[in-house]
Formats: structure tokens, C-alpha cells, sequence
């Protein structure tokens, strides 16, 4: 195994775009990422393309990568979709990853893409894969996250008001970031007294529906060289499905302890070693219990490590710079890919007015889908990656 | 990269099984790959599950192999969804192969998976991915293969009774193979009687609608050593998209012909030295185009090959010894896997009447899916691994 490096990305803006085809979003973000690289198109060695729900939403359950790159001119090379909910362009990102680290090619590219616009609203309600029976019995992803709320609250005294400040600091990166979907400051009352979904929930605790595409392409060191002034070493990733066991607790993601454990071991480092972090803030408990399970609080102190400011701009580990789930937007299949765009120009220096001072080593973190379990569910797959300058 | 083996593998019986969940065509499959590599199930370190379908068909686009291991009492491992339509199984194994090659782990499983019966007849009729335009205007992988029949009888004298040969030897191989779907002979005067499809295609000339599993273990050489007393090596193990370009013949496949010399490339051999193959016989003119460019015998010899009885078993190679797509079945995403099964068991002399007398290098190739193009479909993608003892 040598080092991989990330040398091109690219991301469309996020928000509702029904009457784009999923192909253009992956053909404009794929175009920036290879425009970034400085490479010609075709030195493209083979290609991952991660969806989510494309063949239930749009029919088009397999080829996306291929028809989104024959129109760049781009064919006759290894090309496959991959699925994994939410991490599907952060579990392509790692394949690609793979394909460059194991000396097979020396230039790969990585697409995540999702159009939930165009077709969600006409259909009946799509239940998650593979939690059927937690569904028919009231599960939903809100309803998941809102029992972790709870016990949260519950458990350790954090607080509505901390749980909102999630929603307030991502908004307000997002007012930064000219490729987010919501991009209007929110305040505390404001989420507090926004309509309910599920209790304690509500619209401002939830990401949005969206569409998007993301792209980033990876390179061994000879070529990263010769076409990159400033690759970014990927220095982990690492892919982690849910464990199944009894007794387990909803205030922790137990893939998300054990990945970052793999990740920070890989890579030497620790979570205080983390500059700047984009996490999968479906909801906003969620952010709250990553700080933890990634490391960057002790159990049980999330609340307060929002509320003391830790991970805002300038705070101990900046966490969701470009907005996150919760404003950047979340056409899933892309999120991943977009977390590691956020993290590239973070690292390069590139990202305007949300930049990190001197950040020089960066963590994403995406979870994906549920399976079902005796008492809880479970998450179907987490993916980190650390990238570092 | 490291030489990575084949130590178990396994697959039920294909056929129509509507009443059967995907999950247990899966678990079924998954488990006697196991017994077969004689390994703890926990032991595997990482899984790939290929599927073409599942999400249009039973609203199951990703977490199919998280569900599958649940319940083997495998959870914890990176695990992901592949998809390159009927290569889906194939692109797994090739996945898996890749994650063992690269020294990233020891052990891993490729799942493939479909469920075809179950809900295919009740919704409306799917189109092929990514080919809108073309089916508009009357396009479907019968129509495709017609042509390229009709192409291959003008251009080379190819008789509609050397195409129904392929046919009749499959469905004769098949009778040998307890896990085929059809299992009773046909002769060249039922398959040209039969109804007609597209002409000169008729039902007989056509692979089924089936459901099924199967799973192959790979392993590092230390793991094998260990668990196997008959690991197979991969040669070589080949991924290619189609290409995107003016003026192609629609009787010969590029990217089986590129696909066929990168493996034989990588394997240090020559298609004269493959002793039995499964190739990807979707129709009849299929199996005639892949003699030719797989370099079994020249371009517009395919027809006169069959007729000579080359492709029997007994002939220069044995194509198909499994009864192939037409009769052992094609649920999309098993069907890579399947392939890898029985050349496995040839390799290791357990392919009971149906056996090649000696076999020592095997070859599987299969073709995924169709891009639009100026003016002909082009193929989607297509896997060829060499196998050997």
C-alpha cells in the first residue's frame, strides 16, 4: 500500500434543481474537479460513482458514472456505481481511495450524486431499505434521531438550546459557503420555535431535501507531482458497517468509535490533532453525539462543547465549516465527496470567509442508512477519512 | 499487488423462487461459500454485494449485503453495495479481489444477488438504464442482439442453425447441472420452432427470467495456505467500459476485445491456453461474437467454431459448461459470482458429469448494460478474470 493523494475536487451548488438530469450535476462537478487537477480528461485511469437512490427515484440504478463521463470524452475505462444511504460518495471516494493506494492506477476519480427533487414528491413515501419492520412500527430517520435527543438530554442534561446551537452555527458557516442551500442566519428562538417534526425537532433541527453532484479525484505521488502544487495526502479512510449486539446505547454510533479509533490509528494522530471536521449532521443531535464518538469531547459533554464554542471557526476543532447536512444541503450519494471537497480547500487555504486559520489536517465523517436490530437501529455504514497537508 | 485466491465458493439453485426473500437467496449462497473456504464466518474482513435490480424491483438500492451478514452474524466490516448491471457480481468480485491484492485485508467475501420473478410482472416494464432515447426509439437487448446476429449472418454466412447450436449445447451442458434452471434438451429444430422474439431470435435463443445467489471467498496466500488444500489463483481480474466512438461494428463487443487482452496481459497466457470457459451467452449471437473476440477462434469463424464442436466439452475449450445464461439462468447480479463458482469447481476437478477432463486455466466473461451512443447502443461495461490452478 502507498500513499494516495487528492488533487482535483469539484462540487455543484446544492438546493432543488427538478428540472436538471442527475447527469449534468455529475458532469459539472466531475469537469471542476478535473479543471482543479490541471489534468486532461482521458489520463482518467477508472472512476467510482456513488448513489443512493437514483434507480428508486429516477430509474437509473446502474451506469450513472458511465453515461455522467462518456459525455467528457471519457470511456473504456473501469467504471462502477457504489451504494452505501448517505456514504455512497464517501464509500466510492474510498474505492478510489483503494485503487490508487494498492498501485493498480495512478489517477482515479471519485462522483457522488442525487437528484431528490425530481421525482420524491410524486411517488408514495420511500421507507428506508432494510429497517421494513421498524417501520411499520413508527421508525423513521427523525424519529431515530430524536429518541437519541432525548436520551441525550436525558442522560448527560444537554439542552434544547444546545441541540438548536448546531443548527445556528452550520447556518451560519453556511452564509460563507456560495455553494450552500439555506444561506439566511437562523437564531436559537428561531429553531426552537420552528414547526415540530418530531419532538425535540424540528424543521431547523433537520437537513433538507436536495440535489447536487460532487467529485474528487486522486492520484499517486509521481503523478500528483507532476500535475499538483498542493496535494492533499489522504492519510486514512476507513468504512465501517453497524455492529449487530443487544443492549447497545442510541447516544452513541458504535461504527463511528471503532472507524475513528482505525482512522486516527492509520493515520498516527488523534482527535486533538483534528483542525477542522465536516460531520454528518443529518440532525442535530447528531453532530452533538459525533463530537464524541469521534473523540473531539469526553461522553456526555456534546451540549456543553457547542455551547463553550469549541466547534465553531476558530474554536478548538472547527466542525462543519461549509454548513454541513443542515445548510450546505444533503443530496445524499454526494455529501461525501462534498465533505472532502469542504476539507480540501480548507487545507489548501481556499475556503474565503469560513477559512480555518492554519488548518493543516482535516476529518470527514459520514453515516449511512439503518438495519434492523432486536432492540434498536442499528447504522448501516460509516465511512472517515482523514486528509492532511 | 499481491496474488490474491479463490478459497470457497457457493450459489443456490437458480430459478424462479418469488416467494423467497433476496435476503435469504443471499444468506444461502453466502454460507456454503463459507463452509466451502472451511473459514469462520467472522473471519471475513470486508464484503462487496453486487446487484443490478433490487432497488427498481424491490425497493432494496443499498445495505442488501449488511442484511444479508446481519443474520449470518457478521456485522462490523466495511461492506458496500456494486452495481454495472449484469456485471454487477463480477465488478464485486473484482472489488474483493482488488481489497485482497492490495494487502488491505486477508480475507474477503463478493456476494451477487437478484430477485427478478418477485415483482417484475406486477409494475410496469423496465427500460434498460441509461439507453431512454434508444428504447424510444425501439431499442431493447433483444433487438440488440437480433442485429447483431443479422450483422453476423451477412457479413460472415453465420446460419440461423449454428446460432440455435449454441442453444442446444448449453441446454445439454445444463441437464449435467443440478443448480440450472432448465434442465431438459432442446434440439436445433425446438429452438429455431420456437416463438420468435426478434427475429432470427426465438424464446429458446433467449436466457430466462430467474432469481438466485452465489458468493465467492478470496484470500491472501497465507490465509489460503491455511484454510484450503485447493486455492485458485485470480490470474487476472479486468474491468472496461464500453467505448464512446463513431463507426463500430455491432458484431464484436470493444470492450471485450481490450477487456480480453489486458487479462491475458496480466495471466502471462493466450486465449489457446483456456480450457473452459463461461461467457456471457444473454442470446445466442452473444456466445458466437464472445468466441471471437475472447481469441478463441477468428473474427467470423464464431458460427463454423460451434458447428465444429470446439466450444463442447471435449472441444479446444468448453464454453459454458454450467448450461451458461440461456439455461442455468440469469438473475443479473448472482451471475458474475455464479460464473466464478463454476469455473472453481472445474478447476478442482468437482464439476461431477459435466467436468473438463484436466482443466487447469478457466475464464469468465460477462457484459453489463447498455450506453447510448450516436448510433449503435454500446455495452455498458464488461469483467473477464482468469482462474487457474
Amino acid at each position: 500500500m502507498r500513499e494516495a493523494y487528492v488533487i482535483g475536487v469539484g462540487m455543484t451548488p446544492f438546493g432543488k434543481f427538478p428540472d436538471k438530469s442527475i447527469l449534468a450535476l455529475g458532469r459539472e462537478s466531475c469537469w471542476e474537479a478535473i479543471k482543479d487537477a490541471n489534468i486532461p480528461p482521458t489520463a482518467i485511469e477508472a472512476a467510482y460513482c456513488g448513489h443512493a437512490r437514483t434507480g428508486r427515484l429516477l430509474g437509473r440504478e446502474c451506469g450513472v458514472g458511465q453515461s455522467i463521463l462518456w459525455e467528457l470524452g471519457i470511456s473504456g475505462i473501469p467504471i462502477s456505481s457504489v451504494g452505501n444511504f448517505c456514504a455512497s460518495g464517501s464509500t466510492a471516494f474510498r474505492d478510489a481511495w483503494l485503487a490508487v493506494a494498492s498501485g493498480l492506477y495512478d489517477l482515479v476519480l471519485a462522483i457522488g450524486v442525487e437528484q431528490l427533487t425530481a421525482r420524491a414528491t410524486k411517488g408514495k413515501p420511500l421507507t428506508s431499505d432494510g429497517v421494513e419492520l421498524l417501520t411499520a412500527m413508527g421508525f423513521s430517520p427523525p424519529t431515530f434521531f430524536a429518541q437519541m435527543a432525548m436520551r441525550h438530554m436525558y442522560d448527560f442534561g444537554t439542552t434544547r438550546e444546545q441541540l438548536a446551537m448546531v443548527a445556528v452555527k452550520n447556518r451560519k458557516n453556511a452564509c460563507y459557503n456560495p455553494r450552500a442551500q439555506y444561506r439566511k442566519e437562523v437564531t436559537i428562538e428561531e429553531v426552537l420555535h420552528a414547526p415540530v417534526i418530531v419532538e425535540p425537532l424540528t424543521l431547523l433541527s433537520c437537513c433538507p431535501t436536495g440535489d447536487g453532484g460532487a467529485a474528487a479525484i486522486l492520484a499517486s505521488k509521481k503523478i500528483a507531482k507532476k500535475y499538483s502544487s498542493k496535494p492533499i495526502t489522504v492519510a486514512a479512510s476507513v468504512l465501517r458497517s453497524g455492529e449487530y449486539k443487544q443492549g447497545r446505547e442510541i447516544t452513541s454510533l458504535g461504527a463511528t468509535v471503532k472507524g475513528a479509533q482505525e482512522a486516527y490509528e492509520r493515520a498516527g494522530i488523534g482527535p486533538q490533532d483534528i483542525d477542522v471536521a465536516e460531520v454528518h449532521d443529518c440532525f442535530t443531535p447528531a453532530e452533538i453525539v459525533h463530537y464524541e464518538d469521534l473523540g473531539f469531547c469526553v461522553k456526555g459533554e456534546g451540549g456543553r462543547f457547542i455551547a463553550e464554542g469549541h466547534s465553531q471557526i476558530g474554536g478548538k476543532v472547527a466542525v462543519n465549516t461549509s454548513g454541513g447536512l443542515l445548510s450546505k444541503g444533503h443530496p445524499l450519494g454526494a455529501t461525501g465527496i462534498a465533505q472532502i471537497a469542504e476539507i480540501v480547500w480548507q487545507l489548501r487555504q481556499q475556503a474565503g470567509e469560513r477559512q480555518v486559520a492554519g488548518a493543516r489536517i482535516g476529518l470527514t465523517h459520514c453515516a449511512g442508512g439503518f438495519q434492523e436490530s432486536l432492540e434498536l437501529a442499528e447504522v448501516s455504514s460509516v465511512t472517515i477519512n482523514i486528509l492532511k497537508i
